[in-house]
């Protein structure tokens, strides 16, 4: 390690870790259309197909925590978040490698329960496992992912495209995955302390599951191609709303605003979020790993996005200088602010 | 965790593991052409160009020591061995993604110098950097990388295409990776005792770069294409030469001979071979991490290929019922061992 000078990585977070790293990064290879900056990179070989790639790190301690979640669900989950990144693209996932380093303390049992869920994911979205690597930890469980996918040229879907009067969409509700996370996490804390009773799950089937085995959106790239709408901008939720949001506007230099009101929950995390005593629409904005997508619509698509179902309609793009804000229940005007997880913090 | 049966994973081995989590893995997609088994995976998306893939994950304890391994070189070596996979199919590197998990006491110096040794291989060898991801981690580094690369369809060889007859040949030379790591592990325990010297290099540099940076032999895929030479079998020494040869006949079904002289040993390997008691052939057999090219040629080759330099021919492939063997110099014969080095113990 250098002695030289020491700039500490959390001072900088992920995304200007990665700007640091990547910068005056130049493509040398005809078939490198697109590399860093958006859900995947976009490669053409040959022919009229573009392939897409993207990849994801899952280390134990920091993405997962094995005391309450099954190795099935993290095999499943571990997949899905890379299938849901072709999604994002508007592409199709075709291959998937796979990476792990265990620890010793993971038999071949476990091992197996992990793949289980892999294959599973794998076997429910039509992906085959290509590859991997096998090798060991000195601590813990790693997992690296990598997706390819496919789409037509003419139908890949970038940050960067959202236009003044485009429509801000959504599918699925928000903030479940976050208000899982908490259940989970405070029935670990009772469960570690003196006298633990069963952890207490009942009625919230719903928002364990968004958080333990998410689905990639597949199925709403389908309906949007067979309502003959392509999307101008689209991404994945896996920071957050606002972080999203802010992604958006800012690769396709443009503002926008969102109405708190439209803004999709579903009523099991509005319980819990009482029970918790959070704020439903800061877990919905903030709260990450929903794997829902985050997609604008030209205005001339209204009436054939509107008549789909589980797609919400939370608002629109604007000219760059109104920035990107949301709107409350009663009018006033707040900024948008990247509060989502910083995993290098 | 599975309560009812627990199997420990070193009773497996890196392959009997793979083995049994990739059973009956079906592929799904036409475009998946030959997933897991070879050096990379081979997709085929459309025009006549064939996609090559594979995977490799570092970890820090595990793949490497930071005592005494330059951050910059590790960058380096873990994009080198990716393409060196690529170069084993007889293919030509184009893409990588980069996934990195970090702790804390990586400052981002230390990480720029590792991205810099991992640009300067992707610029040397004509290879973009398309993606990835960097997250965090407890204890430690961990590096995985993906590559893609091309081939023509008629171009890619596999570990199977071994026929009897069929010469074996092995590019540069052996068993200095593995020379070079003793001398700096010990010099690591020399440093690490009382009134430690200097670590003492000199007249080593040659075996300390072949284990701290080593080269994908692109140049030799160039040469063989130049020369109108398609191998029959092929695939790069990770583990050892009797690993990959076994690799070799057993999906060939086929058996070799290799003559213990005829394997290419470099001077100051054999020099610090005998300073360190070692033998060089158990080196350049069970060694590793050499990065050269293990392939087989027709017979009707032999004088095409013992025209290009710094490739070596070194036996034949037989009938399998011969069994894989080396011949001594006294012309006794010994079966050869996969005793190449087991990530998972």
């Amino acid at each position: 390690m250098q002695e030289t000078q020491r700039t500490e990585i959390s001072t900088l977070g992920e995304f200007g870790l990665i700007d640091k790293l990547t910068e005056n990064l130049e493509n040398r290879n005809a078939s490198t259309r697109k590399a860093v900056g958006d859900d995947a990179a976009v490669l053409h070989y040959d022919g009229t197909t573009e392939l897409l790639v993207t990849t994801d790190m899952l280390m134990e301690g920091i993405h997962f925590d094995l005391t309450y979640t099954p190795l099935k669900h993290l095999g499943y989950k571990a997949v899905a978040v890379n299938l849901s990144d072709i999604c994002a693209m508007n592409g199709t996932p075709r291959q998937v490698t796979v990476s792990l380093a265990l620890s010793k303390r993971f038999s071949l049992e476990d091992i197996e329960a992990l793949y289980a869920g892999m294959r599973l994911c794998c076997e429910r979205y039509g992906v085959d496992i290509v590859g991997g690597d096998t090798t060991s930890s000195l601590t813990g469980l790693a997992i690296s992912i990598t997706c390819l996918g496919e789409a037509p040229a003419d139908r890949i879907v970038y940050r960067s495209g959202a236009r003044p009067t485009d429509l801000v969409c959504v599918s699925g509700d928000l903030g479940a995955a976050y208000a899982g996370l908490q259940i989970l996490e405070r029935e670990k804390r009772v469960f570690s302390g003196d006298g633990a009773p069963q952890p207490d799950f009942a009625g919230k089937e719903y928002i364990l599951e968004r958080q333990l085995k998410p689905e990639p959106r597949a199925d709403i790239v389908r309906r949007l191609a067979e309502a003959g709408i392509r999307p101008t901008a689209m991404m994945d939720i896996s920071d957050g709303l606002s972080s999203e949001l802010l992604h958006i506007c800012k690769q396709s230099g443009a503002g926008c605003r969102v109405y708190e009101e439209r803004i999709p929950i579903d009523y099991q995390t509005s319980l819990v979020c009482e029970e918790l005593n959070l704020s439903p629409l800061t877990c919905a904005l903030n709260g990450g790993e929903d794997y829902e997508l985050l997609f604008t619509v030209p205005l001339a698509d209204h009436e054939k996005v509107a008549a789909l179902q589980d797609i919400h309609l939370i608002g629109h793009i604007t000219e760059p200088s109104l920035g990107a804000a949301l709107v409350s229940t009663d009018g006033q005007e707040f900024p948008l602010k990247a509060q989502g997880w910083n995993p290098l913090l």
